[in-house]
């Protein structure tokens, strides 16, 4: 028989708005006491399962977990920590099982990006050959809006409303000055394959001489001709140039422009610094004095200014998983579908997991303007909704009043430790 | 007989509230119809004067100066140009004095930092010299919050705002993610000289194991052992360490840690890139993951995040210049007082404009905790009320609707160019 306890764990980068897909995880949870019971959450992702290290959300009040709502990162430990392939490591999905049997878990709710739907996919399958009933839902997140077979992901909408709001902000600071100061301003955005949140700094340009008047994608590789032909041209036509880069710009010859050299633990190279390559590449060519800011974690983490249609996707991902693995439904992750654009309507869906993993959605190139330096209409209706409508959280002594939740781990019913 | 058009300008670096300023002058003069006549405002500040480049407001619409209050930046151009001295350079005195009778201008606010209020002295002193009946207060800004005589300077609220609000955010996003990924966090703040803005950082931290974890102010020189040794602490206590770091840090030896060897029109060396500098110290001395930001004008365009305070101390003093100038005080700067610390009460007060020039007020030592790495709670309490409340612009299209102004410019009545 099934095990009527739920586990959740959340994986991978954190988002502004991942806690809110946890909030209606666990809330609409509580509202089917009747079928479900408590919802243990891993400390840290799937390795919380792995170290029988589980989080008893039972323990919390209602308060706090409404306030995960508006509570960016991961409230309960993110991971990154990418499961081998079934043949290569059985004993890692093998323990994950023995901890759902022993705390009689029968609901499996992963929330993360391609990565992690790889990995819910293979616990799903080692759960059936293992004979194990257990109920396998996948909740996407990246900020990275890459994951296929959904019109959008969780986290995305709010890192575009960031970074179009901060350029937005900046450019007008940059126009202010360049008579006398700074005439190139250059942001460096995340997105370490594809071009999405780079391109959503093109919504704070509506007209062709408003900033930002280059976008750099990882799509289009790099020209130095090209780029320093532009800048200059903005610089002599609008008196500056206000540039987006996304950190995964690669050269002719498929290199990044800038590499650390470290690399995470899923093999992916950690990316940072292309802004000060290029400003240092416009300085030695044209000579203009410039600026440049590289916004990192605090766009992902920017809840402050996330976009009130991210935050209601979160949160209804989460409420559907619960709703629709009570339905009988197993195996999927869920999407957002986009039924209109004017105006802008959704709906959930599911996708096989067996299909989602590892596949990267990369921006389209007629969301790329001809010269490869902007978007196009398209690529602007695509995007507009996404960032629409504010959802500030509550304010206390003039910071967000984000919640730190308790996180008390429960007692562990297997001996054996995990060597991880 | 003194003209009765007032000349208004904004000077150096923009702020997310120096528009509020010129919004409060433009409105409060609108009010006095009866005895004052068109505010112009300097194309580019104080060089708008110089070349005769006189914006007419009273061709902008009261709703459009009224989103002035919530619009960042210079909203009419500013300028990094300093006057020289009075003996140095009296042609551009004597021209700025001839352009002021050619408009019949009696009133001349000027809204700036310390080297902008040393500017405002000159030319007052030069219309005495001349004989020429001429109004000069100056308006406080400065996101650095270096000036003296007045207890904070308008701008400096809403940095602090967002470099509170971004750390605090940013923390959670590296706390949620330490246990398998990054574990030091380093996020570069703005303030050449001084540390108001790194200290504001400080107020995220409740707690000492809180983030940040770790301040660096200019007025500390930086001692890479006693760093490295309270990373390492940070990193075996807490599981991560996040660090704020001020732009102008030095050495033992009063070098900067970073310097690109650009310099201001000001001889102001041009800073950035101190967080990369100390990611590579402690990734070579300790081998942490890390990751790194730099807000640059990020933080102080970010009029979304702007303190409430600091947007109603903008306005007022802008709404003071025009009310201290109609009741005949001249040669002013105004400041602010602060009254009470609980409740926050202040009013406005004024300084000679001699007394102000130039004078950089640097963060006292006992604002800085023992070690010299944090925030000690006298500072927590001056700085507190400075970032309260939330004043948020409308949006549209899900960015904020800020304005752009019309800004037309009057026809010139004097034949002589401006040679600058």
């Amino acid at each position: 028989m099934a095990g009527n306890n739920v586990f959740y764990a959340q994986s991978g980068g954190a988002t502004a708005v991942i806690n809110a897909s946890a909030c209606g995880v666990i809330e609409t949870a509580r509202r089917h006491s009747d079928r479900l019971g408590k919802v243990y959450v891993g400390r840290n992702g799937v390795l919380g399962a792995l170290r029988e290290e589980l989080i008893d959300t039972s323990l919390e009040s209602a308060e706090a977990i409404s306030a995960l709502r508006y509570t960016p990162s991961s409230a309960f430990g993110s991971c990154r920590y990418k499961l081998k392939g079934l043949e290569e490591n059985r004993a890692e999905y093998e323990r994950l099982i023995d901890v759902f049997q022993a705390h009689n878990i029968g609901y499996f709710f992963y929330n993360g990006g391609g990565d992690s739907q790889d990995t819910s996919h293979k616990v799903s399958q080692m759960a059936q050959k293992m004979g194990v009933p257990l109920t396998c839902i996948g909740i996407p997140k990246t900020v990275d809006n890459d994951l296929a077979f959904t019109d959008n992901c969780p986290g995305f909408g709010s890192v575009a409303k960031y970074v179009a709001v901060s350029i937005l902000e900046a450019g007008l600071d940059v126009a202010g000055m360049a008579s006398t100061s700074t005439k190139v301003f250059i942001m460096e955005v995340m997105g370490r394959h594809t071009g999405w949140i780079a391109a959503s700094a093109g919504l704070a340009s509506e007209k062709e001489n408003e900033p930002p008047h280059i976008i750099l994608f990882p799509e289009i590789p790099f020209n130095p001709e090209n780029f320093l032909r532009r800048v200059d041209e903005c610089v002599k036509n609008y008196g500056y140039c206000v540039i987006a880069v996304s950190e995964g710009v690669r050269n002719q010859d498929g290199q990044f422009l800038a590499e650390s050299g470290l690399r995470d633990a899923f093999g992916h190279a950690q990316l940072g610094g292309v802004a000060p390559t290029i400003a240092q590449l416009i300085k030695s060519s044209l000579g203009y004095k410039y600026h440049w800011a590289v916004a990192d974690y605090l766009q992902r983490a920017a809840r402050h200014i996330a976009s009130k249609t991210d935050v209601e996707q979160a949160y209804a991902l989460g409420q559907a998983a619960v709703e629709y693995a009570l339905k009988g439904t197993n195996g999927v992750m869920l999407t957002l579908e986009r039924t209109s654009d004017t105006p802008y309507q959704w709906q959930i869906g599911t996708v096989p997991l067996e299909k989602v993993a590892n596949i990267e959605k990369g921006l389209p190139r007629e969301f790329i303007s001809d010269n490869g330096m902007h978007i196009t209409s398209a690529c602007r209706q695509y995007l507009q909704p996404l960032i629409a409508g504010e959802d500030y959280p509550p304010y206390r002594n003039g910071i967000p009043e984000y919640i730190r939740l308790k996180n008390t781990i429960i007692e562990k019913k297997i001996e054996k430790a995990f060597i991880g």
